[in-house]
């Protein structure tokens, strides 16, 4: 391997594994029989890592290995293996605050970066399932337990601030990943740069307009400063439905390799934004009109019913669990009209630095580097523009003018306005 | 000692200073002499360390020594060692940026917590200077010099993000000092505590409706929000006249040991409220009516000074050296209409957080633990106790109602017109 790395550090081939995993008396249990029986597979098909699926007798197990490199790019762009270790920790401290809504983790191995943690069986990846317009019932009851726990709780309204420092201290490091959101979604997409794509020719000319938007250049630049320096809450980092895995009953966050302790707003909007796109997909996909409306009623509905559940699901917390450093209840007392005031305020702020971050990470989908199979898999280009242009009208308004709107219904609203002018 | 402490880590007494400054060569150099000639003075009247003043035939030095508890409280209140490591660390990255605007460090000694110094001289502190009404012609130039440089070289607008973490990282530590602030600034004036103290009973009444008035205590716990959770440049933590010494000629910002990553407003807004709670201090020291008018008229003036001069010469860096990751070049060229825009709005934002602070610290030092010599020092409590009602009357309404004060000379206008109202 060119990439220097740790000592003890080898990239796992399936019989590697096989061997590591038989030293650990609670995977051999877990998995069952000999470990000559097992199969083990390398299933990775994401932009990072190596992914097995090792299956025994009695049971499977997942694998997540770190790469000196981004798999999908290849050794000319390096990245730090350590990720794997903030994936490890934000892991453990989800799994206290959102039991049941991240992957059990079964065991980290330092030297070589890789994570062991349960098989999430018959789970598939949420925005295959929205692709194929399949309604979660579930969903925004489980993810907006999700968000406000893990947000919440590792926040300055819930922990000592000499515990957040300490929190803030640990993943501080984990620059490498931190930065590739800086550039892919605060920055490439605004300036010519050779990681951008984008729907060609038919994009052309809104991909110029945006290098040239200097309101958008400058909102966006704010939201970046704020990205860099507000240590708010531990978030998953890169929180969309492609970082969920769900069937009709449950619902899991995986792969918080991201994490961090920044915005909260960011992993709210990054969430929002993504199915607002998805909504706007499904006029590529239909093969005939209106033969989804009612499953963008119901991606409609989830927005609403995401934004609302947190919000309400985060003050509840806030008002049964003050003890962090902020917001003491010597000044606001629980019942008292300031205390639900401050509670007002602090959630109106939120909802307008998530909505700037549900229309960045939009474009970002749209004209940077790494885009949604929401829209990649219209294979029609006309079609996919067509539907893209509609992504990047709203999503320049709510960069700009986050503050007009005033509710998630207003951001609907506008999708579908902007849908229905195009479509009848 | 009853309180724990590490390895090593011993009081120093006279003797067994001049035992370890015979053993630095650097030092007995500097000195000069035999060891035995050496004179060795402690002298720190200050609330939390040991300062030994040390003279030779060639020159002296300054010792700091930091003890296990606060010294103006005793061994009840425990205090991290490890801020003179902060002091240390934060005088050095100063002193890259502020040549000749922070005393000189000789010599750091880990295991005793211990700073050795340039010793300043003829210098004295700002606050005393100013409390006898000495015009400090050269300290507008010096202290905009330091608040810019070491406030915007240690910020993402000049520091890659992945060394701003680190220096994140190095700093967070440093909970016990920022809890002090937390406490006493942001949280204890606006209850009932024992740490409290004012003008009594002259202040009761003012006192108490402090702890009754919701939109303060709302306003308050915002800022104490923001002073937890955005990490923004390294601060000094601790910026008023107290830690400035003063030459007519020269300006030396001493004691970074409160230094951490934090608001950028914080720092410029402590100073500012410190001039200002200077500026109502005189009307309780003159002997005739108007006798320091003039000296009024600098104190203004210098307060304007201090914050045109601070926001010029921040922006003069952030144009000449755009090294960070935040509001990159390619979004925001030099010399367009968008990246003036894009510093005026970060500047008025800046601005409108500094006045919040600068109210916070008038009123901790008129109702909470840690007062000012500027209005101690006036005898008749009567006197003082009408000075301090202006204070708070200004303060109230800068931390409330920041927003309305577009400029730092509505700033000063408000406050002749409070005492001129009172006085005629």
């Amino acid at each position: 391997m060119a990439l220097p790395t740790p000592d003890g550090y080898r990239m796992m081939d399936e019989n590697e594994l096989r061997h590591l995993l038989a030293g650990l008396p609670d995977i051999v249990a877990r998995l069952g029989g000999d470990s000559g029986s097992w199969q083990v597979r390398e299933v990775g098909d994401g932009n990072l890592n190596l992914v097995f699926i090792v299956e025994g007798n009695n049971g499977g197990i997942c694998v997540k290995q770190a790469l000196p490199y981004v798999r999908l790019v290849g050794e000319s762009w390096p990245l730090d293996l350590n990720r794997a270790f903030f994936e490890y920790r934000a892991s453990v401290i989800q799994a206290e605050h959102c039991h049941g809504l991240v992957p059990q983790i079964l065991h980290y191995e330092p030297t070589l970066f890789l994570i062991v943690m349960e098989l999430l069986s018959p789970h598939i990846i949420m925005r295959r399932g929205m692709i194929d317009a399949v309604i979660y019932p579930r969903f925004v009851e489980h993810i907006t337990d999700y968000m406000a726990r893990s947000l919440f709780f590792t926040s300055d309204l819930a922990l000592p601030a000499a515990q957040r420092k300490a929190m803030i201290t640990e993943f501080c490091p984990n620059t490498d990943l931190c930065k590739i959101t800086e550039d892919l979604i605060f920055t490439h997409p605004y300036m010519v740069h050779e990681l951008n794509r984008w729907t060609s020719p038919q994009l052309d000319g809104w991909a110029a307009a945006w290098r040239g938007d200097d309101q958008l250049k400058l909102a966006i630049s704010r939201l970046k400063l704020d990205f860099l320096s507000r240590a708010e809450a531990l978030l998953h980092g890169d929180l969309h439905t492609g970082s969920i895995m769900v069937t009709p009953d449950e619902t899991r966050v995986i792969d918080p390799e991201f994490a961090f302790v920044g915005p909260m707003a960011f992993d709210i909007g990054k969430l929002l934004g993504n199915l607002v796109l998805n909504f706007f997909s499904h006029d590529g996909h239909e093969t005939v009109s209106h033969e989804r409306d009612a499953y963008r009623a119901w991606v409609v509905e989830t927005i609403h019913g995401v934004w609302h559940g947190f919000a309400q699901k985060f003050l509840d917390l806030w008002t049964r669990h003050r003890t962090g450093d902020a917001y003491p209840r010597d000044l606001l007392p629980e019942g008292s009209a300031i205390f639900a005031q401050a509670q007002n305020a602090f959630i109106e702020q939120m909802w307008t630095d998530a909505v700037r971050y549900a229309g960045a990470s939009m474009i970002r989908r749209t004209l940077g580097l790494a885009h949604n199979a929401d829209l990649e898999r219209i294979e029609d280009p006309d079609r996919r523009a067509a539907c893209e242009k509609r992504v990047l009208e709203l999503a320049r308004d709510l960069v700009v003018n986050a503050g007009s709107y005033a509710s998630v219904e207003q951001v609907t609203g506008r999708a579908r306005a902007i849908r229905e002018r195009d479509l009848g």
